[in-house]
């Protein structure tokens, strides 16, 4: 069984997604499609590079991650395809694959031609006309080197997304990601801190992290170690980022707790 | 092949379907994923609950209901399997089960240790760690015990949803669900019910059942015999719950027609 | 593999969807469920109709494609299955096939009658009760006359949807779907028009088409060949419904550049 998984910004009320999925049901009839994501905000790459930084290793090798959030289409961004630990990589080379690019380095990368698609592709739709006639190819065992000629490995455009750093005792961190429940994620790893740690994000202190939301009343703010690995901030059966007024790239500090 | 289907308020837009996704396809690679619903409201176990109960036996034998709407993820709450009528549950022992349990008694029931994940489970993220690996196993034809300690049966959490209930000559029920739609779902069965009733809700007076929408102009109230096996109220091309300004549990009087 | 494509108004936060394929993967259990568009606004036929129009020859022949928007469910119009270009389309009859059918001659049309179906289907959910077992039976490979008698093929709904004219060396067209990022696809054919036109349309002059969306600044209105083969009117990370204050139907005017 081969997969390959859609992310895109498409919504669900288009034909987009459906369209998308008729190349690939026509071109790789014996690949499984999983969709992952299909509400990303228009145009928020961020929020794609950070969805497919989560699911990247979660999938068997040889799955294709298909991603479409492509507000270049068309423009100067380079439709490729790119192999990172065992996976690949199909989309526009704008970023998306920021977070995965971290911990899995580019093992082949390549610029998609139009050779595996029909007819010319059309300047605005490359998920249908470029990207799934690759994701069918590279899913069915197809020889990479028939989309497109190698790029430079490190190319591969990674966005300046903001990085935790040590200041003295305390750790400097960021929200990189603020989800469906309004959780604020950030990237202050929990393994750099030590066991109970004092938390300041816009002009709130706070301490933690808890183990679990129900160790604060309902209503309240807490600190926990998020599923991905590092810090977040949570309103029990709330939204932290409403509470605290804070959104993507709101500065967090970390220091051992007094 | 065996069917797993995904019940959660995860949303669209993050990687959480994703991940468990990933899980899934990783330990189960023969079974089917079918999405149900991911855009429940956060947290809002009586809408997942009536889903399941909806559901429950569409599916055939064998499936696994996974359903992710967890509110007190890592705190008191209990991971659970459950076996009903043949299919599986696999979620948080927190209500969701409600409407399913009431047709469906439970033959047997687990507490989920973490044996069948791999390393310590996050505290956030159950659906990932403990449940799709869980239903990954169960759909796999994987021995139950396997999973952890039966509990009693009749243990299982059961939300004091309101029950229709005759008085006098009439039947007094609740608004159990609002959908999509803006229809207001009733718990009062139809085969209660004589043939013409005189329905009373937030002061008006309705009679039914309506055989379709048509029945009545655009715009206009009508009571019709739900899909579900219960009475609901519906505007035709429009929204009863906003029309009424009636929320869930709704008090709903069914009176033979006079 | 049979393919079976599910296009609805029922939304991710209700259990229809889990209905209708529970029902399908019980029917049909060697089917591939495919999700094309689930958030479609409630009754929005037209919408429907573009989406099917959009994906019918995406998919392999022998797809059945299963829509439901269905606002006159249980009343007049009549539940479908029909056969255009070797897909099924299985759902209502009020319209669905509008675009579909422009292109693709019904060669098959019956009337769905509840034989396929267990017991007596509710009036208003056709979707699980009449046409999720009709489109189980055509995946399958069954027999069409067992569904039901043969109607007019001539006689499918089709909805008065404006047509682009010649209007001396003008031509005149409409708005006919404004998708997700508010982008407006109009029916003017690409192919009809010289490379370069003059584009009116809400009392704005616009010249093109362009290449792609980063041939004009952020913010800025353009024309582009849309990927379905029209002119399409859209603003560079913008919408271009809500800067033109345009909906459904309003008129666009392409001109030969002076």
């Amino acid at each position: 069984m081969s997969l390959i998984t859609l992310t895109t910004d498409f919504g669900t009320r288009d034909g987009y997604v459906g369209e998308v999925k008729g190349v690939l049901a026509t071109r790789a009839p014996d690949a499984t499609l999983l969709d992952i994501a299909h509400d990303v905000e228009p145009g928020d790459i961020r929020c794609g590079a950070w969805i497919l930084g989560r699911i990247w290793v979660r999938y068997p090798a040889g799955t294709v991650h298909l991603a479409v959030i492509d507000p270049g289409v068309g423009g100067e961004r380079m439709p490729i395809v790119a192999r990172l630990s065992d996976r690949w990589y199909v989309g526009p080379d704008n970023g998306l694959l920021t977070h995965a690019i971290r911990s899995h380095p580019v093992a082949e990368a390549r610029r998609i031609e139009a050779a595996t698609g029909e007819g010319a592709p059309s300047d605005t739709f490359h998920g249908r006309d470029l990207f799934a006639p690759a994701a069918a190819h590279l899913s069915g065992g197809g020889d990479p080197r028939a989309i497109g000629p190698e790029i430079d490995r490190s190319s591969c455009v990674v966005l300046p997304v903001p990085r935790a750093a040590r200041r003295g005792d305390s750790f400097l961190g960021h929200v990189v990601h603020v989800d469906r429940f309004g959780n604020l994620i950030t990237n202050l790893p929990v393994g750099w801190l030590p066991a109970e740690v004092e938390i300041r994000i816009a002009g709130v202190t706070l301490h933690g992290p808890a183990r679990s939301y129900d160790a604060v009343p309902r209503g309240e703010l807490l600190v926990s170690r998020g599923s991905g690995g590092t810090l977040e901030i949570a309103v029990r059966d709330g939204r932290a980022d409403r509470r605290l007024g804070v959104t993507l790239d709101a500065e967090v500090e970390a220091a051992p707790r007094a």
